[in-house]
């Protein structure tokens, strides 16, 4: 493994382009930080696999990562990060940042009543990872969660507005909006792309909370206390990757990122 | 690898449960013959994966259960019907059913104008599969196509009817009702789920057609054809496998095949 330098890439990764929503956010706050992404494509959707496949799935492509010489891995889903993160630090040695624990400080720092709501995939629903992280910032927080299992797909499909998408998010959005929450964390990073329409029908009181921000303002700040920052006023590079159907890839995180994204290279697993 | 006998096992498979609806009905016609059905659920879904990747998943799973001894293998799944039976027939020696010809079959036979609708996934629409299949047997018909990426998450969460696949439903509708088609091929194994909504939406006068039939009405006559149909009277062995979540697998096919599923085997590939 190449030696790691302030100038070694970032490495974030999502089980698909959710993750991509942390990337735009972490290359807008450090122009000068080189950044690899991977894109599970292959095993895409993590949300309703087991916690062994998630696990398996995620070392793998931490452990690329690693051989291609990252100082610190971004897990950019939701999903994996509930799951995952022991795999991972057991399987990588660089230093790891997840999505939970930012999104739940967030969440916490805006709240006025403590009366948190939380939608995710299936399995990150299920890990209960969220409850445990605002239970331990504060004990007395309320927090009622919802699996939104149609929301990836919506995303992907592009059904980003309209009757369908907005359907489907008032029968998600019905036991949030009973338990009267005056927050809500969109805790799958594909979420956020459905932000004016869960506003809508949240309604303008709830705050809604997306951890890509408070992610890359921990991973500066990571990198800040490892000495590991990237020297300021150069421009950093930009890699993409994915497991699976790399030119569909580019083309949707053209669109996802707003700008046009010329390569993504394949790398498969099994 | 066992030698093939009249009591060797059927091999069923599929990316995740939509290739119930075919076991079902060969259970049902083939009480005697034993089955064994794999369910790709650690990639699943394949409809959104590419050709390569289809093709790498289907030879997989083909590989293992040609190694489970048996003596023919429905490809259950349209997707991999559609990219993937050359690379299937090149792994495995038995001989190999998929479900598009069939479909197309039963299409034509019931079709008065020869304006076949077909819905599928992504890659089996971008395949044409279905279209050079009805092409070779009815030069005339016409045919209009449309994905409906949304089908199989609605499905696979349980949302069979109700507002939301109805509103779906008339979305992906659209093109086929203004081209006026008088059949429908319902091409994708998770489709059958759908038919009710599927009828109201499309009108009582459109066909219908899902291949599960007439797939196992092929099995049995290549079976036949071969002298490899099991003796009448026994009863047939049931085993199922998954690559990922079996637990999960197993409450939603027993909700799927309408009895309990008692145990599913976990065999995963990488």
């Amino acid at each position: 493994m190449a030696r790691v330098t302030k100038r070694s890439p970032i490495g974030v990764f999502d089980s698909g382009l959710g993750g991509l929503t942390v990337f735009k956010v972490l290359a807008r706050r450090m122009p000068e930080e080189s950044l690899i992404y991977f894109g599970d494509t292959a095993h895409v959707p993590y949300g309703s696999k087991s916690p062994e496949a998630i696990a398996r799935f995620s070392s793998e492509v931490a452990k690329f990562l690693a051989g291609r010489g990252i100082k610190l891995l971004v897990v950019a889903c939701n999903t994996s990060s509930a799951w995952a993160l022991p795999a991972i630090r057991k399987a990588v040695k660089v230093p790891v940042v997840g999505v939970i624990d930012p999104g739940a400080r967030a969440a916490l720092g805006v709240s006025r009543g403590g009366r948190i709501g939380i939608i995710g995939t299936e399995a990150t629903v299920k890990s209960e990872a969220y409850v445990k992280a605002i239970k331990n910032l504060r004990k007395g927080a309320k927090t009622v969660s919802a699996a939104c299992p149609l929301f990836v797909p919506l995303v992907e499909e592009g059904w980003w507005s309209g009757d369908v998408v907005e359907t489907v998010a008032r029968k998600y959005a019905g036991p949030l909006k009973s338990a009267r929450v005056d927050t809500l964390i969109l805790g799958c990073t594909h979420y956020p792309f459905l932000k004016p329409v869960l506003a809508r029908v949240m309604g303008s009181k709830v705050r809604l909370i997306d951890s890509a921000e408070e992610t890359a303002r921990e991973t500066e700040n990571v990198l800040c206390g490892l000495g590991l920052r990237a020297p300021r006023g150069g421009k950093g590079r930009r890699e993409m990757w994915a497991s699976d159907a790399p030119e569909r890839f580019a083309r949707l995180a053209g669109r996802m990122l707003g700008a046009k994204v010329k390569k993504v290279r394949l790398h498969h697993f099994d």
